[in-house]
This record gives C-alpha cells, sequence and structure tokens, in this order.
C-alpha cells in the first residue's frame, strides 16, 4: 500500500514549502519567483501575456480516473496552450490549489510532479501561488504569463475575407477518450475485480488525459515567417471557437466537412458509439489545437506546414458561418459553452 | 423581493459578456483585456509584479454575514495588498470564479460591482479571467498584475541588523470584526426577528468585511523618498508576518507590546470577550496593514509619517524574534497558518 502522510502534518507553510522547494528557475524573466508577496518579472521589450484557468472537481475532472499526475500536467498544458493560441511563449505559472482533507501529501506530489513535468518540457517557472484549505472538492486556479514578439501577437479579431482557415492535428479525440472513460466507470460500478477495456484507444485515452499544447506548431509558423490574421486554441470545440473568430473579427466562414482533420482511433470510437463522427470533432472540446487564419498570399507555406491543415476560408459577414457537409449540403455552426449550470 | 434571473437563462458566454461589458480600461499597461485567449500587457522599462489569491467559500468567506459586493470588493483588495507589500502598484486583475445553481445572474452582478468598485478606487482594470460551473460553493480567484520601479521592489528579504520595524494602521480589528460577526450569527439562528447589534463596533465591521489596501501609504513613502529594506503584507497577522521577513532576511527582531498600534474599538471588543488583546493583534490577521523595515538613518523620516508606527527593531538572527511585555516579559513569536485541515 502506498504511505498516506496527512497533510495535517505539515502545516500551512511547511506544506508550500514542500511543494516549492528547490524549484528551478528556467527564465531570466523571473527575477523573483515563489516566496515574496508577488513574483517578480521582467519583460524588457516584450507584450506581456496573462490568462487564467480554473480547473473544479466534478466540473473538469473526475478523480475516479484522472490520476493526480496526469491532472497536474493537463492543468499547466491547458494554460500553455492560451499563451500559444497568442503566438506567444508561456514563461511562469502561478498555482493555486484548494485541497480538502481527503488528499495526502503524496496525493500532491503526484499533482505537483504532473505540473513540473509540464513546466520543463515547455520550458516555464513557477513563480507562485496560493495553498488553501477546502471544505469540498480539489479546486485548481493556475494563471499564466507568457511573452510576445512586439507586432506579432496574434488576436482573434484579425480575419480577413478570403482568408485560409487552418487546423493543427486532429478533432474529437479528447471527447471520445472522455466517453471511454466514462463508460468503463459506469461498468466499474458493478465489478470488483475490473479491468478496464482501452486496448486500440491509447491514443483517445492520452488526447483526453494528457494533453500537450502545439508549441511545435508555433516554432513552425515562425520559421516559415507566417504570422496568423487570427489564432484561437481549440478547448470548447471547433465550431465555438470558429464563431468567436468570426464575431471578434466581424467576418463570416465556411469549412468542409472532407477537409476536418479526424484520427482512424477517433472514427472507429465514435462508430462503436453510434455518434456522429462529425458532431465529436465540431463539438468535442479539449483537443488544445490551434486554429488560425492565415492570408491567402500564404497558401504555399501553410500547404507546407507538417500536421496543419486548411480546412475553409473566410466570407464576408453576411454570408454566416457554416460547414459544407460531403453532400454539399450545409449545416450552420453553433456555439457550445459548459451546460452544467442547467443541468 | 429581489429579482433573480437564473445564470443559465444567459449561458457561458452571455453571462461572462454580461459581466465583462463595457469595461473601462484605465491603464496605458493594458494593451488588450477581457475576450481573448489571454489579455496583453505592455510593462516597459518596468518590473512586472504577479500576485494571486484563491477564496472559498466556507474558508475565507461565509455569506450568511458577507454581503455578494464587499465580497467583491475585498477579493480585489486583498491582492492590491500584495502588490503594495512589493512596494509596487496594481494595474491589472483577473477574475476567476466557479459558482453553483444556488447563485443568480444579481449575485454576481453585486460581486462584480464590489470588484469594479475596488478597481475604480485603485485604478486598476479588469485584464481578464475564466467563470465556471461548481458542484459546490463559490470559488474565487484572483491574480493582480502591478508594476514596481526597476531598483524599487521591496522584498521580504532585504531587513538588517538595526533596522526599525514599522507597521501602518492598526492591528487586531478585523479578527475582532471576525468575532462579533461569528457571535450575532450563532445567537440569529435562534431568533426570528433578529436584529444584530453592532452599535459602536462599525469600525471593526469595516475592517473585517471592508479592507483597505495602503496605497497612501506606498505614496507617503515615495514622496518621503523612503525605499523600505523589507516589506509584507499583514494577512494572517503580525506574528507570522514578522517570522517570514526574519526567516527571509536571516534576522532576528524585537518588538515591543506598548508600541503596537491598536484601536480603542478592538480593545474594548477584546474586554467584552475576554480575549487577550495582544494576541489578537498579534495572530488575529487580515489587518491588510503593511510591516517594513527601514535603515536606522530613516528615522526621522518615518516617525514623521502620518499612520505608521515605529514598533521595535532587527537584531542579529541568534538573537530570535521576540515580543517586549508591557510588564518586561519576553513572549517568543510563533507562526500561525490556516488550520482548517487540523479541524
Amino acid at each position: 500500500m502506498s504511505q498516506r502522510t496527512e497533510i495535517a502534518a505539515l502545516g500551512e507553510f511547511g506544506l508550500i514549502r514542500h511543494l516549492t522547494d528547490r524549484l528551478e528557475i528556467k527564465n531570466k524573466s523571473t527575477v523573483v519567483g515563489v516566496g515574496d508577496d508577488a513574483a517578480v518579472l521582467n519583460y524588457e521589450n516584450k507584450e506581456v501575456l496573462v490568462t487564467t484557468d480554473l480547473l473544479l472537481e466534478g466540473i473538469h475532472f473526475d478523480l475516479t480516473y484522472v490520476p493526480m499526475k496526469h491532472l497536474g500536467y493537463k492543468s499547466a498544458v491547458v494554460n500553455f496552450s492560451d499563451i500559444y493560441a497568442m503566438n506567444g511563449r508561456p514563461k511562469q505559472i502561478t498555482v493555486s490549489i484548494g485541497i480538502s482533507k481527503r488528499f495526502s501529501v503524496e496525493d500532491l506530489d503526484d499533482f505537483y510532479a504532473g505540473l513540473k513535468l509540464a513546466c520543463d518540457v515547455y520550458g516555464v517557472d513557477i513563480a507562485g501561488g496560493d495553498t488553501s484549505a477546502s471544505l469540498t472538492g480539489l479546486c485548481i486556479s493556475i494563471t499564466c504569463i507568457g511573452e510576445g514578439e512586439k507586432g506579432k501577437v496574434v488576436l482573434r479579431s484579425g480575419a480577413k475575407d478570403t482568408d485560409l482557415i487552418c487546423v493543427s492535428g486532429d478533432l474529437g479525440a479528447a471527447f471520445m477518450g472522455l466517453q471511454l472513460l466514462e463508460r468503463e466507470k459506469k461498468i466499474y460500478k458493478g465489478e470488483k475485480d475490473f479491468e478496464p477495456d482501452f486496448s486500440g484507444k491509447e491514443y483517445l485515452l492520452e488526447r483526453q488525459l494528457k494533453p500537450e499544447a502545439r508549441k511545435d506548431i508555433i516554432d513552425e509558423l515562425q520559421k516559415a515567417h507566417i504570422v496568423p490574421s487570427s489564432m484561437i486554441d481549440i478547448s470548447d470545440g471547433l465550431s465555438s471557437e470558429l464563431l468567436h473568430i468570426s464575431k471578434e473579427s466581424n467576418v463570416g466562414c465556411r469549412i468542409f466537412e472532407d477537409r476536418i482533420p479526424v484520427d482512424y482511433q477517433t472514427a472507429m470510437m465514435a462508430e462503436q458509439f453510434n455518434m456522429n463522427l462529425i458532431t465529436a470533432a465540431l463539438n468535442g472540446g479539449e483537443d488544445y489545437e490551434l486554429l488560425f487564419t492565415v492570408p491567402l498570399s500564404d497558401y504555399d507555406k501553410v500547404s507546407e506546414m507538417k500536421g496543419v491543415k486548411i480546412i475553409g476560408h473566410i466570407t464576408k459577414p453576411e454570408l454566416g458561418c457554416y460547414l459544407e457537409g460531403r453532400d454539399g449540403g450545409e449545416i450552420e455552426l453553433k456555439a457550445q459553452g459548459w451546460n452544467s449550470l442547467n443541468e
């Protein structure tokens, strides 16, 4: 049996010291990290980018199947993704957690191991945070600070008529991973010696449990001297994000079903679940891929980029936002937000 | 009866728009505020200060006696206080809230009214955030970004032997305000037509429910050309904060009971509650006053500062951290953290 140390054994300050001791600073913009009233950062000649995400137990994650280490990794990565979506580079995070007695020091060690791993992979410093007791579930709030080159920060609002709409990676897999985990959880409830069946579906699980942010795409764009006219990361589903760009840029858009990148495992799983594959790809969420637009003149350059697909183009605003199906039919794109308050 | 609009009636994006619409930008460092993947800030020739606080229902606040508007105000102010404690100026906040169905749109409007009032008073922009459903209580996470002049940011670690220890305002009142509110809450539980008795104790309530951050002290220090050798804001009690400075600066300290500033109402209340007044002042917390050290050579200058009192001096580390009582006896200072996980 694994060890369990009660958090009360360390106390507040002991716990903070335990979790943040020997944090190595990687970026010269991190002047003072954890341990004072505020972190001190230096962003000479750069734009400062700030994004924040709140992750609540039971809403954003289910600890019955999400290991604490994965949760730490994902909590950091989803914030990095927002900074990349500005054409920036994440540099620091602050980490606030609210924890109940249910959690042990070892649980938090696992969570921090995931956080630190993500920070190592993406070159980010943990620069501060807050640790608190919680009466209920686990509560995680991460703020990420990043740098953008002057004049090269990309907003949602710059898309222009005729721009190409591009998307990285493939869509819908994280959503299918979630469906799979939920199914196995339901089966598990009745059984004692339960072995979940994930064979051949590892990619879906990885996309749900350990997503990556597309630093590589930002690197590729830089190498190809492309500054997208607009960009957003896909956290709520392609449909929702496209509508954000369209609204903020005051344009319409048209995408094509046969261009939307979907992985083989995602398609297989949709079939097994008797789900509409395109709905999963459009509305699934948590893909953390980048959706961006470039002028037509960049067509050759984006066509050559690995892991990027052109899925449609920007139109005049009065033409609305539509998906053209394989059969030539048109479906209007609809927004999706969280619905937990409606249930 | 006041109006109640369900949050579900607006949906996620509708709610965010409702809360953040027409936010006025006050600072030129706020290049892009709410509405993109990240805020874009420009901190040319300044140090960037970042601090974050997590406030959880049942741990940090009790909605039976804390009005939502006050909660919004306080949530912002406690973060500003951390930036002032670096000798900096708060400029932006990001606001993340997790809300359950229990809350109405009007509740959140009140919360935001308090937030916005605090931002107006202190000249701060709301630059981003996250809004989420919560299965349980209200969860608030605020990150504040501020600016510091180069070379004038004040850490906890700069106190030197013989430095004077200074504190602004008075201590223990917020703690007494909390005791008072808790007492009235207990009485209220039994009665129907209950009128809480707060006459003559308005100051204690105000200190607990609507604390202010000491921007005025930072202004005064600047005018007097004083850069403290160390500084911290008093959120966990004087004792705790002094120990932070002592530890980070590797020094000892000696403070004097008869120098510790306490308001008349605080003293009266301590007597009524049969509580040790000095314990309340040392360990009470939530005062949001500034505790700082200055070299002996600044004695004349700090003596003339309004609202600042010299309460002792820094010593060599081997002399430890002590309070000298009115009777000449010595009490070793002890740290206090949250204890909610021990209960």
